[in-house]
């Protein structure tokens, strides 16, 4: 084994590590997950398609996100859920901006692999639908091919009613994850916690998906359209019609930590009162989403 | 840690805890399942959906619900699941009302936000099918948007045939949860319970589903359907078409008490004379569903 | 605890609790699995169905029947495992009757049980589709109700590709069985191998469920078929057209045998010459689907 | 037991009993996958189906397949998995061969199974659509029968687009695979890595699936491809529409060490710096695809 003089001085040592592992992590999660998105949008004149392969699509891309980096940085691959571990102190301060930069760059650079695996199908259904990239059409029909890279709300739903689905949707995924890693409830062992975790992310696709395409992770959505900024959408992708970039941002960030309050001073703090934690002995496996600054 | 003086004060110590627990267990339960709802109800026209979407959709609340408020309360979150256990001897009657009201009022919580995301969706399609919220229509076409938060009998399924419809799914539902959580019997380990619990009510929707949508838990019924009355659908929530609101509430408590009986007596029992049960030792985890009132 | 004495002449003792297990495990497995087939049968103009709904719908009936009856009597509740286990010498052949006949009873009572629930949606389904009960219409259009019931092969297989289709699936099905329970092999552990085999069936009804309906299973076919008889479909239910009714019972019988000899003289045999078995202690949980013959 | 010297001379020992291994694995995989998509293509006309039906069938397929021979040969079942472990010293380069001819076998005999059970379905879908089965129509319309057991790219996905895809799938295969495996990260316990393995195939058909009809196999494409050969496709199945039928074997190759590559070199090679491995002691089962030349 490498001496510990070594191991510091490594080019994957500490944060540098920690970053590839978000790198990675973010770069899967968004692989399958945009990938599905082309899946529905492309292909729908070649076979039968439905909510359901977006809702598992993202679902399995946060698990296997999850299990590519989890020992390794904690396995975030959202900034939103970074956010809410520093806030409650399960991540120092300092990481919170390389985090954040890696889960960025993970999302851009899927959304490019994204782009060239798809070119034969992009240009297929643009041709077909005579979809001008760069020209915010009518909504929803056809629909911009961009959609596949980013997210937006549908005609009926504002900027505000965007901004709450976002809100709730990202306060019950960050809350519903301080639940599934507290060793005071009830944690999945045998490390399937990352498996639970993308059966919670099929649920919110299925239950608060289709007002705004359920983005609850700043990376998830900033990265891609970023890329499709200079990838031919321009002012479609950024700032987006009425000016949207900005909800998928925001939301995720105010609405994980808000998630995340809630669990820890209501059910968290009912159970500390009630009765002392599982020792380490009865956790089966790594934690999961354990914090690396815990250690 | 907490002295033990300080603990039992607290506001969250004890009863006060557990209905916490039940609160949000069942707020989460509600905000998942009735959202898939209202998914398959206002989206239609943007996106191919089916059944899958509701069945999936439930199993998962389902399973986040207990994940969230397992630990603390047991996670109910079901009246009929609540008195199944007082009647055999697993939890003090005394806690059967304090757990039913904060099962409840998390379901009424729960639609409230629902109905707050869901604005835009909701007038949208109110609009575009020309419906009035407190009339009740022809059955079936077009679907008044209250049932994305209480449930209805199908036009051909009387009040008759949707009591037996909901008695006997939630006889199965307490029936084989009874059968998960015996340490006689085959209990899922590794805290992965929840999860199962979860696959069992996706095939109670795949399977007896269709006739009544399956409320098989009168909190889920009767809390969004109270929200309904004083949000503009007035007597078509309650006491609704033909009466119906007492049958998701009357049907599922009758149905998972007998349905607790049946496994007790016949399965249970069996195993009682074959063999000794399973040690505490050799059961991973914390049980699932163990009743607080058993320690 | 019981004295031995009162245990051996109790009601539940011995073999008669097994045959409860198999009783109600099986009847669970057709109120499931049965009952999904209604929802695509009867509800098909009310909401979006697809034939995901068949193959989870049986893929959760076969894991729920596993887990309620597991610890009793093994859950084989299908007669073709049974036979097979007997073949094998993983049960007295003196236990082989006792378990069809609770296994053939479990389902003609589930059977009945569907036939109350499903009475509204039945007669709405045949009156509307101009259905007579009892006479075999034109293959597939419109549908005879029965089919909810019990298994019939499309127009283009013969009675020889049927009896083939059958054979396999359930070839596939004791075989990998087999494989999944072998402790040299890699045995699913955390009592969560009814939840793996119940993915096994779901693959089955995927890959192999179309040309026949998939019975691989003659209780599973012959109980619900019996009811039928006596329920007003007459000659179509038994013997059916083309005499069919034999086909699931004698196919899948034959086809489970000739799995279980294919792993245990392939895969089993090398894995024995191979390596020493795991140890009791390195197995979690009660084995799924042990023989109770075996102790 | 038997003698160390019997063993060593039973035509189930060593690499013959691991060929037996992976003979049986790739012919349950092919059985169940190719299955899958007979169901799609022959019997839309009878009951809706759509893309979950692949995607889940192909996943669930991989997972039996590695269930049945895990123990026995590690499980690759994929010539790709066979190659980039060899490549990372997981698996003797002499195994190469004998694994690959196995793996091709099985996946041939399941074809041959699979035209034999589906005799009567392909007979009506080509007699129904006009199809001539050795002769390229136009593309998709009719869809030559032949792609249930072969993969073909959509038409405007050219030979270079097709291969790229390919690569990326098998890529993602395998470098999560690695992944998933690795006792210093997050390895699946309790056996359940298969089924972990299975969703990420689901994963792949989901998000990756229709460019090309992710073969991500080799073995799975040129096995079913052989025997299209000679069962009535000649050129159309070998060399395919514009000699196709190399991209599904070199494509997977390359990209299966590939991922393995990009995996053992940045997140396992971090996580080496990291922190020692988990004890054996603390690994719950056997590890799934732990190559047998490593003991």
């Amino acid at each position: 084994m490498l001496s510990q003089t070594v191991a510091r001085t490594h080019p994957l040592a500490g944060i540098r590590g920690e970053m590839v592992g978000e790198f990675f992590g973010t770069m899967v999660l968004i692989l399958f997950g945009c990938g599905c998105v082309a899946s529905l949008i492309f292909f729908t004149d070649f076979v039968p398609l439905n909510w359901m392969v977006i809702a598992w699509g993202w679902g399995i891309a946060v698990a296997l996100g999850i299990y590519v980096s989890g020992a390794l940085s904690g396995a975030h691959i959202n900034p939103a859920v970074t956010l809410a571990f520093a806030v409650r102190g399960k991540l120092p301060w300092s990481k919170v901006i390389p985090y954040w930069i890696a889960q960025v760059v993970g999302a851009f650079v899927a959304a490019a692999i994204l782009y060239f695996i798809y070119q034969g199908a992009l240009v297929h259904y643009e041709t077909v639908h005579h979809i001008i990239r760069n020209v915010a059409g009518a909504p929803n029909n056809p629909i911009n091919a961009g959609v596949v890279w980013y997210t937006y709300n549908k005609p009926f739903v504002g900027i505000f009613g965007a901004f709450c689905d976002e809100f709730l949707g990202t306060a019950l995924l960050v809350g519903v994850i301080f639940a599934l890693i507290d060793v005071r409830n009830q944690p999945v062992q045998a490390n399937l916690n990352p498996f639970i975790i993308g059966v919670l992310v099929v649920g919110i696709g299925l239950s608060f998906g289709l007002n705004t395409g359920y983005a609850i992770n700043p990376a998830r959505d900033f990265g891609p359209r970023l890329f499709c900024l200079i990838a031919g959408w321009g002012p479609v992708a950024i700032p987006g019609p009425g000016n949207y970039f900005w909800v998928p941002i925001v939301a995720p960030l105010v609405g994980g930590v808000v998630g995340a309050l809630i669990y820890d001073f209501t059910i968290h703090k009912a159970l500390e009162i009630k009765e002392p934690p599982i020792t380490d002995v009865e956790v089966r496996g790594r934690s999961v989403r354990e914090a690396p600054g815990d250690d």
